[in-house]
């Protein structure tokens, strides 16, 4: 299956961001790497909403979203509505957002959890089909957010 | 302080809401509580923007989102602009959300972790200090998210 992933991350993530790209390419996916090249202090906000923004255009069906916690870069990401971003440290988190959440982000925290965990995290985003039924009206309900003050 | 504390939740995270909103009360916080008012099935995101609504416009200083994993009310508040939402199921990550992201929301997944660990990040999140200096840069960028397009 040739869809594109695309990963950013903020300096404190550089490295876990070069270690997953390498991986992933070894597993035969195709990755686009959004930066940052090196790891200089940068803003998480500039690299999340890259992120976001490649998303919403299609230019990748996936997103790997990496800072020091994660939270900073899942903040950003979810600012916009076409992006889905859950912020996982377990299996566990990462199989639930994609059967009820449909998310098409993974947020990590480079400084909370090491590289397998992150490996795992990773495999089960990309495995795990979306579970459909009543998740789908909460979902359409992330992606046109006005739409609440119609229903709520 | 006389900060007012507001929370939401979806039907999965009704019994965390309620044991949250007494403990919050009995240690003499104000708590603002968004609903649901019992356990039939909801949509998250029409609590999560009922939340985010509520900072945005000064009715509390800052909020608890809940559901069964946390993902998809974080997802819903962080929709906001205004609402800095982070995804938490440890005290660290609780106390970096306040330090490095002024995080005003936190978000905890009730079918994930216990009442002991929700209580401990609650605790965190509204005991510790934002840290300013260069956090505060990318904080204005969550909170303008437009303004990576100059700077990015």
């Amino acid at each position: 299956m040739a869809e594109i992933i695309a990963i950013a991350s903020d300096h404190a993530a550089f490295d876990l961001k070069s270690a997953l790209v390498t991986w992933l390419r070894d597993e035969g996916h195709e990755v686009l790497d959004l930066g940052p090249d090196g790891p200089a202090s940068v803003d998480y906000p500039d690299y999340g909403y890259r992120l976001a923004d490649a998303i919403a255009a299609g230019d990748a069906a996936r997103g790997i979203a990496l800072c020091g916690s994660g939270i900073g870069i899942s903040i950003s990401v979810n600012r916009h509505p076409a992006a889905r971003c859950a912020l996982v440290s377990e299996v566990l988190s990462a199989r639930l957002s994609r059967e009820h959440n449909d998310a098409n982000v993974i947020a990590l925290g480079a400084r909370l959890i090491g590289i397998e965990q992150a490996r795992a995290c990773v495999d089960a985003f990309l495995s795990t089909p979306f579970a459909g039924d009543r998740h789908q009206r909460r979902v359409d309900k992330l992606t046109h957010p006005r739409f609440h003050k119609d229903h709520a």
